[in-house]
């Protein structure tokens, strides 16, 4: 069984899942992933799949093909959904079951390995799916969070090359959102403003380091950021959870990451990447402080070092001089 | 000129360092360090190196053959240490100038790739140098925390082969430290206790995360590992920084590092590996609820994905099976 165990110091919350450890041993040692193996993910390969929890269908039954972006559950989960919480102590420590929900969305019914190389549309249904899960695991009262991630290409830690994302819902907020929801509510009980809100509006005055702008989004390389090419694409409107964003928000995004990726792919030379969707817990109101947004770190350099254990990240290249690079690729797919 | 930039939202200082691009461009894409071209660390090539801080020798004058361990600048500094802090704000960010030291702290005359082939003695000299380099940068006021950090092999971020380890003196402290003190503050008003008093002491009550004991420390993997065969070195004794330990200390130190990394070494296939010394900032007194302690993670699997973004790690390996695995695995150099 899975154990979510929490850092007694710094109250990070930690998944242990040795179950995991039965998936194939080369996952983590390829440089790059195959592209001529046997895809799972493709249209026609249901069986040698999970059986699915949902699908936008143009035709056909539940595991049939006609469909056009699908949802399955992963087949080396790290939390699963039957079980209790059983929270408890172990002396000083506080555990409880791994209990929650993870998910694969495979993008689209085709081979295809980057997500920029979809159409607006299909993109579009992706987010649309994110949307959808997160409403429906919203109603779970044993989970909190709902965490929505991409790893693409094998150096950002993807084991299949079919362009998929993750969903992992689980009883506990990630740390890196719990510091955020707290430093955005501290910043706006000095304030009495969003953080996110001032960080748009300034850089929306000087423009150094907007990518792109749209309707609905702001996308920009952050004043601060850790990684070089660092990308956030943040909504232009208050609203701290994803799963409320409405029609025209959704269809604004795909079109926003068609363009991001696009950029990425043609510019940095098809860049494995990750990207993580920050959205506030499920068993919070509405909050005035924390806005939801998109982080994408193009993975350019092959090796982390110190960094992941310190915290202290150094970036060979300003966010001024990404933006500027990233707003000079031309887009060729309009 | 190398810059600190804060992240507005949860005040993580990260350092934007373009210099740093003019570093050897096949730095961060080799997989395994060549280890027949041309060594800068030598003994005897001390003038392919920038001039060395310090160093404890056997004979001869700076930059000279006869020394045991060296330090010299890092030659692709992070931060720099002519100039003035000039802390300002741009808009609602906080900046300042990114002074500091970056040095290399270079182990050996010869080439060992690997910190645990040095014998006992010249570990703990390693020790002694960055005891005595972070006494000497604490009389700089403008500096406030001290790093130090080894990369060890290609993927794990280093680009020499010859072991070596880090140190970078900043004004600012990591964000992963300054959420240690917080925590361990939080803990130590709420219970009168130090977190690190109390786990030691259940670690040691059950026992089974732990690897080794010595007169002065306590070797464990800790109850929620983010990786597999995460291990902790804590000493027994209460000591907020590092360089007020004591000689009896860091003569065990050097024992204990030695055992640990040799087990790692046989136990795990001589895997690329980082460790992080944290250390309390100069500028606070001894405090009663930090620890000083250092963190070393074997880098086993080559990629990491979302955990980047999301500091939500799923961990493969219970630490209970890896503390055990590392306790049974017999050292050959006593």
């Amino acid at each position: 069984m899975q154990e979510l165990r929490k850092d007694p110091i710094v109250g990070r919350w930690v998944i242990i899942a040795p179950e995991r450890l039965t998936r194939p041993q080369n996952v983590s040692d390829a440089d790059e992933l195959s592209t001529t193996s046997f895809d799972p993910f493709l249209e026609g390969h249901e069986d040698a799949t999970t059986p699915e929890i949902m699908a936008y269908r143009n035709s056909g039954e539940a595991n049939e093909p006609g469909w056009r972006v699908r949802v399955i559950p992963n087949k080396f989960p790290a939390v699963t959904v039957e079980g209790q919480l059983d929270k408890r102590g172990v002396g000083i420590y506080d555990m409880m079951n791994g209990i929650g929900a993870h998910e694969v969305i495979v993008e689209c019914p085709h081979r295809e390995q980057n997500m920029s190389r979809l159409s607006v549309e299909n993109i579009r249904e992706v987010f649309w799916v994110y949307h959808d899960r997160l409403v429906d695991l919203k109603r779970d009262t044993r989970l909190v969070h709902g965490l929505i991630f991409k790893n693409k290409g094998a150096r950002a830690g993807a084991s299949l090359d079919h362009s998929h994302s993750q969903l992992i819902v689980s009883p506990i907020v990630p740390i890196t959102i719990q510091e955020e929801l707290d430093g955005a509510e501290k910043f706006y009980k000095y304030r009495g403003r969003s953080i996110f809100s001032d960080m748009i509006q300034q850089e929306l005055a000087t423009g150094e380091r907007i990518v792109m702008e749209t309707e609905h989004f702001v996308v920009m390389c952050p004043y601060a950021s850790r990684f070089p090419f660092e990308t956030w694409i943040v909504p232009r409107q208050q609203a701290s959870h994803f799963e409320t964003a409405t029609q025209a928000v959704v269809e604004d995004l795909g079109t926003v990451m068609k363009s991001i990726l696009t950029k990425m792919e043609l510019g940095l030379d098809d860049p494995p990447y990750n990207y993580v969707l920050h959205t506030a817990p499920f068993s919070s109101p509405n909050l005035p402080h924390f806005r939801w947004h998109i982080e994408l770190f193009p993975r350019l350099s092959r090796v982390a070092g110190f960094e992941w254990g310190s915290g202290f990240y150094i970036n060979t290249v300003p966010p001024e001089e990404a933006a500027q690079f990233l707003r000079g690729t031309e887009l060729t797919f309009t």
